[in-house]
């Protein structure tokens, strides 16, 4: 059975699948009076990586993206994304039964209270929407007449046969020798931060503040070493992590001491009533679960909605979380390094595929001391499929990589000292004059952003211009940020830092990671993405304070797809010197053969 | 009697003027019952620059600049004012009565607030604050148990003895010829934001609303041709106009037509209270007076805050208006070369100083065809009062131009055509490498924004760092704005477009003008500023829509203070274009001997 016959076949078993999933929930939903349902991607933690238990869009709708929510009413149903998925969300899901919509052209809210009936109800599970949520759905539903009705358990749980189990992995303690500050110093700073807001405690609910907060580290994220719990802290300082008995390891207790009391997530409800009584409890609305929001209010209680205070802190590394990035993108460099010397000696002999060089590429990270993972699905796109931004490899779309086209590798690892994310494009064979150009605006913005010095006080959204103005010169852009923060063993998307050209409003300060990655897509013929790590770091300066980027990443970026003629005498300089550093910092561990291919792909311009 | 004798007895006389006015104020006060009074810089419509019988700020305190608050109160009083002037101030105001805050450290309701006993009321004069006033105060008085009172009258204008007349301008049509738009289309294009946004009317309080919306213009403004009126138009197009019987002109019925109805102002509050019983009247929150809010509150009515609806389409200038700038600053050029040309040949000989210097570039550019007056103060900073970003030349500031200094014009016109505003900075004699380099940069920064190509979208705070990635390089930034929109014939700032690091969040479209004019500041030494005048224009491009600029302001950037080496050959290149088209377009126009130094002062580089 060839391939394509093969893929007719599962889209038809699929598309019976779904139909049947979508009739069977609509007899649920009807037997609880409502007349339709949110499903969001989202789990109960506002993930962006979910375990594979809380794939509940995806059970539904057949969309595997990383974002989206659909809508079942009664008699229609839709699917809305945004524009890095629409063309993927045509493609799985059966549009006899989803309308698939474009977030840019219509929300979800809004269909709803446009298609909902007069005195309707809508379901939603609350332990998977945001305080934000409510507020947002609430406006839009009432002058249609309808409201918003949460459900006791969510009947796709009921409905999904062979769902997976949750994770089952332990909290274990995250050693100071990586994660650099105490948490005993952390609880003492989010406690002032409660005191500073008038609150009596704050309710913490991102699994990535818990882990970074408690220093523990889990195993429960695909992609991100996190755990399931959630923690109140106190405005004493004192806290309570709430975290399934089964979850604890050994030494989880006497991690904590005595100022952190272990408590069951059952209780958590309760405690949250007693403490609400009157009283104000902080949260992020974006992230606070609307079922506990429930058992505050109940209680007489109000949320009080503010940022997560675990953001800014954990964004400025400390001098031990940046020395380990350092390191962890060193080993993750000589991974990387030995990889692309290995596709270019076997692009000489024979084909290599996309799923081939990934697996390969992860291979070799996994050689790597402290290497616990992927940070995220490798990204190898090559031809028209670099030019898919979000694109991951599977049997049906694998392409072996030809002659004259460009090979996107956009990947990452989780290393015990710190994340990594990088993304090089390189030549297969002869570049064409267009692909040169094109990769040479992309690296002038690397280089321009990368060697920026900026005041103080500078943003994100102020720098992104310097990004894409080669680019524009020639009438050329790309829609997607220019970089977002790093955790440090963490998760590979944190903020609250970006560089964007909107959103981006905090301020950059010494000690933030953020990638810098310009790119150009050419749809249906290449890709184009150069990103590399930097951490802000202080500059001298005469006057006011300035700070630049210390470039963390250290791969080489393809010579043969620059042509030297469009960059400047200072551009050329700092790419070679920023080949001097790579070949110097990752030569020394790699074999004679791929030392060799190092030298030449360093030599100076 | 010598200079500085002269100001020092001025210095005494002014402080005893101002003791004895503050003792009156604090008299009227307690009669009133008020612990304090609020007063601001601000006339009743908001005005950037205010005639003089409104400047009561300065009466009170003796501070000139162009905005501030001071608060008197029955045992203290302070003076609030921006980082522009904090100096100024602090020169100008008598320390012994008012304490000088910089609002980065201290605002005025913060003050107040901290300083008010409980129970108190505070005076204001709801003519001169808008509705956004009310609210950001109240939020603060209201915890320290303190409230605001709005007066039936002022008592400053009572104890101003010898309070200038009111303007007595008269309204006269602004013809089609320059408007390029007849008013009857902006009614329609009003109407139509009132009916969007739900409401019955929108009042339009703003005067160069008014002037653009009925192509009227006056002479009310200082340095700005608009007219004491304020407008109500309605949902279905029809509108009244709110002014002084004695101010209207000759034709302006004629002009209006019947769709507009002439009101007097005392009639607005009672139209207003007609409309407003139970209906919506739309109005910018940051300009309506709170007098008028009051009369549609105590109606039972409410304000609907809104963006002024003529702020955007009044931005995006139509082609007449396009091609009335292009001629205004054609002959603004001219005005300008032949004062450089002047300024050169007068060093040449013998000292020239900064209010002569002014003089001469008013009468050149009073020669010119629809001039109508400076669109500001003329700016004429030598040595170190170039570094003065606000400074205006006085007889106890003037100095005469030195050997080895930099000079700083920043000046322009209003044409009936046009409103002109250009800065350019002219060494006098040698200039040091450091001047150089400092200028060079500036300029380089004045290119990338001029020269940027950039997609539909695109917003002025995005643009921002293009203006300063050159001086940042070398650990240097500037302290104000890139860019401000101009009005056409109106006012010198108007928005919503801006070129700035925060607030200029509004999409560039075409049509619209900006000026580019970064700049450095030396404190002590010297200022250097490049200003031109650009308008948004369309771009060919293959994929999505881009826009670049065109630039309006025709002058020579002066070459003696360039350092080649640090220009790239692109940055040469669009010196050279640039220097080539100001000599083909103003060098007819100018006698023999302006123009030999034309020529040369536009020779390739």
């Amino acid at each position: 059975m060839g391939a394509a016959q093969q893929m007719n076949g599962k889209g038809m078993d699929k598309r019976t699948d779904m139909k049947r999933r979508v009739t069977a929930l609509r007899a649920e939903l009807k037997t609880l009076g409502v007349e339709g349902m949110v499903v969001p991607h989202e789990d109960e933690y506002q993930n962006e990586f979910i375990p594979a238990h809380a794939e509940r869009l995806a059970w539904l709708t057949g969309f595997t993206g990383s974002a989206g929510t659909a809508v079942v009413m009664a008699d229609k149903a839709a699917l809305f994304v945004d524009g890095r998925y629409d063309l993927q969300a045509a493609g799985q899901v059966d549009g006899d039964i989803f309308e698939v919509h474009n977030i840019a052209d219509k929300r979800a809210h809004e269909w709803t209270a446009e298609n909902v009936p007069r005195g309707a109800g809508i379901a939603y599970d609350p332990w998977l929407h945001p305080l934000a949520f409510r507020d947002l759905w609430q406006r839009r539903l009432a002058p249609a007449g309808a409201g918003l009705r949460p459900l006791a358990a969510n009947p796709i749980d009921r409905l999904w046969a062979d769902r997976p189990a949750r994770p089952q992995g332990k909290a274990v303690p995250h050693p100071l020798d990586y994660a650099g500050q105490p948490a005993s110093e952390k609880l003492a700073a989010v406690a002032q931060a409660v005191r500073t807001g008038g609150a009596r405690a704050v309710l913490v609910t991102a699994l990535d503040s818990v882990a970074w907060l408690f220093n523990i580290r889990g195993s429960d994220g695909p992609f991100t070493p996190v755990v399931e719990a959630r923690a109140l802290v106190m405005e004493d300082g004192t806290a309570r992590l709430y975290i399934d008995p089964a979850k604890r390891g050994d030494e989880l207790a006497a991690h904590l001491g005595a100022a952190v009391a272990l408590r069951t997530p059952e209780q958590l409800a309760e405690d949250l009533k007693a403490l609400a009584a009157g009283q104000a409890v902080m949260a992020d609305p974006n992230v606070i679960p609307l079922a506990l929001v429930q058992a505050v209010e109940d209680a007489g209680g109000r949320i009080l909605p503010a940022d997560d205070p675990c953001l800014l802190p954990r964004a400025l590394k400390n001098p031990v979380e940046l020395e380990g990035m350092r390191q962890a993108h060193r080993r993750d460099g000589v991974a990387l390094t030995r990889f692309l010397a290995w596709l270019d000696q076997r692009m000489a002999g024979n084909g290599v595929d996309e799923l081939t060089a990934a697996d390969e590429l992860e291979r070799l990270r996994a050689e790597g001391e402290h290497f616990r993972g992927l940070s995220f699905d490798t990204i190898a796109g090559s031809g028209p499929n670099g030019a898919v931004i979000h694109y991951r490899a599977t049997p049906e779309t694998n392409r072996v990589l030809g002659e004259g086209e460009l090979f996107l590798v956009d990947s990452g690892g989780q290393y015990l000292d710190g994340t990594t994310d990088v993304t090089r494009t390189m030549a297969i064979g002869q570049p064409t004059a267009e692909q040169k150009d094109r990769f040479t605006r992309v690296l002038k913005g690397h280089i321009a952003l990368g060697a920026a010095r900026f005041p103080k006080g500078t943003s994100g959204s102020h720098l992104d211009s310097l990004a894409r103005h080669a680019l524009w010169a020639a009438g050329l852009d790309y829609d997607h940020g220019t970089g977002h923060g790093v955790g440090s063993y963490l998760n590979v998307h944190e903020g609250p830092q970006r560089i964007s050209k909107r959103g981006g409003d905090v301020a950059l300060q010494p000690g933030m990671v953020v990638s810098n990655e310009p790119g150009y897509y050419q749809p249906g013929d290449f890709g184009i993405r150069i990103e590399s790590l930097v951490a802000v770091r202080e500059e001298p300066a005469a006057g006011r304070p300035f700070y630049s980027f210390e470039t963390l990443t250290l791969a080489p970026i393809d010579r043969r797809l620059i042509d030297v003629a469009l960059l400047s005498a200072e551009e050329r300089d700092w790419l070679n010197a920023y080949h001097a550093r790579v070949w110097e910092e990752i030569s020394p561990s790699l074999d004679a053969a791929a030392k060799d291919w190092l030298r030449e792909a360093t030599l100076p311009l």
